[in-house]
């Protein structure tokens, strides 16, 4: 369980890093604000919760329930845009909270 | 409230990151494991808590009562110890979840 | 002079944490955007620098080298903009270019 | 090239999370002690260096040069240590840090 939560959480750290680059080269930037924010949190939570899976933190529940949490507020942004990047970005931030809520239940 | 925070989560890093150096370096490594673990686990929780205060983050809430949790943990590791550097972690530490319990009410 | 560099870096950070923040609020942010992308490059190497010196880390004047390059790059970004947390920023981005150097040295 | 890379520096943060928390757990915590400092080390640069190469960091080279050299350092303890978890934490740490090197060249 815990690879598989550690496998989808470096998958959404990814996306957002990718989509954080892409939309920062978008033509409009200001509709992507959110969107660059909440990448960034969300790749800082997925790394972080990564690394107490990985360490078997005595938090890696609690890190997990956050992470979920961000990449629900991260996805749901995500999504409203139709660039590849923001949709593939959507689909992993939804994949890595379902994840990280089996994890921390 | 923020800045009280962010400095007492400053503090706490720094305290953390010594006394993980400090334990390294004891005679009797064994019996710093758990602090050392721990050490890493409020350092790495109370720089991300500082981030997201910093940059206005929509979780630093969440962020600061996960840390108050983590800090609590590291501070009731760090005092059983008698040496200076967990001496001043664990006040370190009880301060910070303090002020992260405040943040976060 | 570990703890002026550390100091210095954690002042960066904090700086750098905060344009990130409003460079996204800003009017027009494409305007901002290599700002953005480099405040988020800069609070992360002036944390871990920190952590490296707080630590002992064998590693610290390396990171301090890289992380001075790294502020020297946001501060030249960030003086363009005539913006208060710009050019805050780009002041504690040449404070802590300098203080890394000196460390690293 | 990139991903390359990115999943060797991804690789090795997850072989040296698990060392960190293996070592802590041994009989001879002493005789680990640099091994633990130099897993946290090793985690962390190589966290941000796929953290830089995923969001087209202009620092990722820089920072992919710096990671070699912690991988190399982090390889060569572990690699004194019989144990699994460090046998294949060195083995990591060399795949990566060759990954990195040529990314940086």
């Amino acid at each position: 369980m815990y690879q598989e939560c550690i496998d989808a959480c470096l998958a959404c750290m990814d996306a957002c890093n990718m989509c954080f680059d892409a939309c920062l080269k978008e033509d409009d930037v200001k509709m992507m604000s959110e969107c660059i924010r909440l990448d960034r949190e969300c790749a800082d939570i997925c790394a972080l919760a990564a690394r107490s899976m990985q360490s078997n933190s005595p938090f890696a529940k609690e890190i997990c329930r956050l992470c979920a949490e961000i990449c629900e507020t991260c996805g749901q942004e995500c999504r409203k845009h139709d660039m590849d990047h923001c949709q593939m970005c959507a689909e992993a931030c939804f994949s890595c909270a379902e994840a990280c809520r089996k994890m921390a239940a």
